[in-house]
């Protein structure tokens, strides 16, 4: 089951074509990835973040179906797709009334925010993040 | 031979471990786009725009491959990798003093602004675009 | 009474020294002013903007009295201090857990969309606003 | 003589009616003193900050004189006005070919980054921002 949260299209987010310009739409990707911890991780990313595990993205593939528009709920399903041992890979989903308007996969290496060297998960955070598996 | 241009990475771009966020790093691609077209095309992207074509984004991939720090002046080597009847897709090349800092590939659809409809390039860009092409 | 809504601060609000970066805390006296609308007013600032009235700020004043952290709720008392006969001016308090972190007052002028010209409130928008003076 | 730095408009920085969004516009104050550092006080702001010394915004006023377009170069004035103990106060006129777009006041303190505690101007910093002194 993937986790799901929504996403209010601000009029800070559009572009002159009145629709959201797309850099925007990425970073609904890391608000989505923000929700994610303070939904189906159990703790809050800005705490995991202070705690000094930090998420760089090293790679994005995102594509855009459909314009989204001022006021649009953009309902993003969050599926954790891969675990790797120092690395995560997430699929986002985006849709405004069931139509989807983008889809994206983001990976993203797991970091000592101290040191900025590749870490291993800790055990707690491995296993939420292995109950998300989709 | 790609068109090249220089983005001074700003205060405003930064993140909490001080490099640039990365959906920043995406507004790069559409800096150094607007670039492209005052450069390599010789019509400034805000006048095409006026006139009436747009390219919004359908797909984007982008590779992170080291962080990028407040200050740092990225090189963008931009290069038309397909030019498609009514779509685009440009490379995008980032470094910082030689050093590769991301690497991406973006696909644009070129549309009619009035009628948000896709439509063929007019010839006279099609034909700078040619030029352009890697 | 002032409306009262709340903003999450987010990953890309930081600067980083970790805290939000102020032109990202400007951003949120838009935000409110649209939740105010949703919440206050009665219609959704984009419904009102499709109909073809906007409100472009022309002035604001802003004291940022206390850092604003990764992860806060700001808590923005919104207030109609001033009903002109074309223009609005509008006072925004923000706290996080009872602790003033700003306090703004923002000018804007009403504008038919299609023409630019400033224009009155509408009627049933000028009753909202009344509602709401403080 | 104020420091003159020009901003180019860009894509990003447009909102649904065309023109700049008044807290992109708050960014170019940034991006202003930014350039100042580097052509006035002759030491880039990065390597200012990475120094550890940091200018938190505490008060920021701010007039929207005319609308700002797509392509837009905007010449900003940057003049210091005022050179307290541990703050500094600093105005700035936009103008876009000749004409003023935005004029604005921002107090920033001086502080350490390291302590997070407002600091003396360094005496060679000092003695720049004299020299600046409008």
């Amino acid at each position: 089951m993937p986790f799901k949260t929504t996403i209010l299209v601000r009029f800070g987010d559009l572009d002159p074509a009145g629709i959201a310009y797309y850099p925007n739409l990425v970073n609904y990707l890391h608000e989505s990835f923000e929700d994610f911890f303070a939904g189906a991780i159990g703790k809050p990313y800005p705490e995991v973040f202070r705690d000094g595990i930090g998420f760089p993205t090293v790679k994005v593939e995102m594509d855009f179906l459909s314009p989204v528009h001022y006021g649009d709920r953009v309902e993003v399903d969050v599926t954790v797709e891969h675990l790797g041992n120092t690395s995560v890979r997430i699929r986002y989903e985006g849709s405004v009334k069931g139509k989807p308007v983008f889809r994206a996969r983001n990976t993203a290496v797991v970091v000592n925010m101290r040191t900025f060297k590749p870490t291993a998960l800790p055990s707690w955070l491995r296993e939420s993040f292995e109950r998300a598996l989709g």
